[in-house]
């Protein structure tokens, strides 16, 4: 039964693809068999990521590029990662309406996932996707992401190109360019720029892009493409940009560069969340953690002390 | 001289404090040391929580709470969370120039964080440094953080009164509030509430929380203050709401009941926190990490295989 699934994912059936997604997100079991299997299938996909705060429009430019990439005869995964309440792991996007001009194309998979938990699973789940999207045959997987908070950071180091959309008049990009943008934006986008205020932040955005650049020696500048996606103008601008960094990571060697980089920190955090996944489990047995708790609160242990109790019980010193 | 920093910690040595945060920060390993001394003297202070997007005014709004805490004779320890790039570790406030007022008080404690590495530590290391003010003999800390990402609610939760800062014409109102802020606003402010859209905004938020509490069945409905900050306007108004909600909690044994499920979160995240560290100090012997990676990249191996091995070798089932 587990092998008909790996062979749907291979063949990108919708319906298998779509179950096994859901399966790493409720870190069923069956997740992690099939991604053994389907694991050698994967690395073929080029991973796009595109970001910027709510309201810039991301949704409509993820849709653009989609379009222009079909058009080309790619086949494209989509993979958008909301936030939504830590507390009720609930999705937002359930009365938003998109992607419409695509829903009767099998060239096209999209699924959106909620944030959950608050260990740094985003990042870990997201990467599940787009592996399982990169097996199922997708030329192009697209993560879309919201904001630029360090979960959304990490979310993005998965992407081989990320693009960071910015729009006039939200007033917070000196803010969001000095929180840790810089570092990962390969493309700006200035989407609405039929708004008032477009022409400056081209320019700022520009200048700031060349100041960073010159005092880090960069190899690539990264471009800023103006963009009213609305009107689907500027999409094929975005994706000369796209096709041109690209190139450039494959020429220079960085894409596979990056990629080992990646495997190496997606490696370190898979070996991370499956040993607490198993030592949370194990303190939950005989509510051994509330022990501990009450422990902590009546001052007779410190959490430094429980601490130091876990890891040499179940990781002494080799 | 551990025992020196101890005891200058108590006695609430601003030096002393310093230092003690930035071994946090560098994860020093006297930290680790000297918390474990001090822990017994915390559970003392009220932590308050100001958080909102960039330009809300919330640096000015602590400075006014916390002249309003002194007035009342109470000291004050101030932790703000900067975002900052993750690559370069690197804090934003160099040039701020902020507390001017407070700055030859020794009653107020003002310390600023950048945002560090990409697994939860924000929260871990704001928990850290609370941790220290609260020792120090601090009546109340204050957390300040920009943003409501997962990292901030993850910050948030440290806080046990959460005030969330709103202004208008940002004009992102409603996706905030979905974004998990209703979740962890005990308190809502409007600020820069003299500039246009402010009634407006004050009325949306209003019928929103009233919605959320019907719906929740919640005993404390957050309220909404409106502040100038600028100016002091409604400063008072704000530490009155401060005070209702500290009583709330206090007289109906939710302030217990939060610190006890607070505690299991950050005993539980100290775990994972600590058992990250142990295995990538362990991998990163003999290259142990490199020849993983060589392996996945060539496809000889899947990274679940290698987790399997992993944690097969490190945690054998009991």
């Amino acid at each position: 039964m587990m092998m008909d699934y790996v062979a749907e994912i291979l063949q990108g059936t919708p319906l298998a693809v779509s179950r096994v997604i859901t399966w790493l997100e409720n870190e069923d079991e069956r997740a992690r068999v099939l991604m053994k299997e389907i694991y050698s299938h994967t690395g073929n996909a080029y991973i796009l990521g595109i970001t910027g705060s709510p309201g810039t429009g991301k949704s409509t430019l993820t849709d653009g590029v989609t379009w222009q990439l079909r058009n080309k005869g790619q086949t494209v995964g989509i993979v958008a990662v909301d936030p939504s309440s830590p507390f009720t792991g609930g999705a937002l996007l359930g009365d938003r309406i998109r992607m419409t001009r695509h829903s009767e194309d099998s060239g096209v998979f999209m699924r959106s996932m909620a944030t959950r938990g608050y260990l740094g699973g985003l990042a870990q789940f997201t990467r599940g996707a787009v592996k399982v999207l990169d097996a199922s045959g997708k030329n192009y997987v697209i993560i879309e992401t919201v904001g630029v908070g360090q979960d959304e950071v990490d979310v993005m180091r998965v992407a081989d190109t990320t693009c960071v959309v910015l729009v006039p008049g939200l007033g917070d990009v000196i803010q969001s360019m000095k929180a840790g943008i810089m570092e990962i934006a390969d493309i700006y986008v200035i989407n609405k720029c039929d708004r008032p205020g477009a022409d400056q932040l081209f320019a700022e955005v520009r200048y700031r892009v060349d100041q960073d650049a010159s005092i880090k020696d960069r190899t690539w500048v990264p471009p800023v493409v103006r963009t009213v996606a609305v009107e689907g103008k500027g999409e094929d601008d975005l994706i000369e940009a796209i096709d041109a960094h690209r190139t450039y990571l494959e020429q220079s060697g960085k894409l596979l560069e990056k990629r080992r980089e990646r495997t190496r920190e997606e490696t370190l955090q898979m070996i991370h969340h499956e040993l607490f996944r198993i030592i949370r489990a194990r303190l939950a047995e005989n509510s051994r953690i509330e022990h501990m708790v009450a422990a902590i609160m009546d001052h007779s242990m410190s959490p430094y002390n429980v601490v130091e109790e876990v890891v040499s019980e179940w990781l002494p010193s080799l």
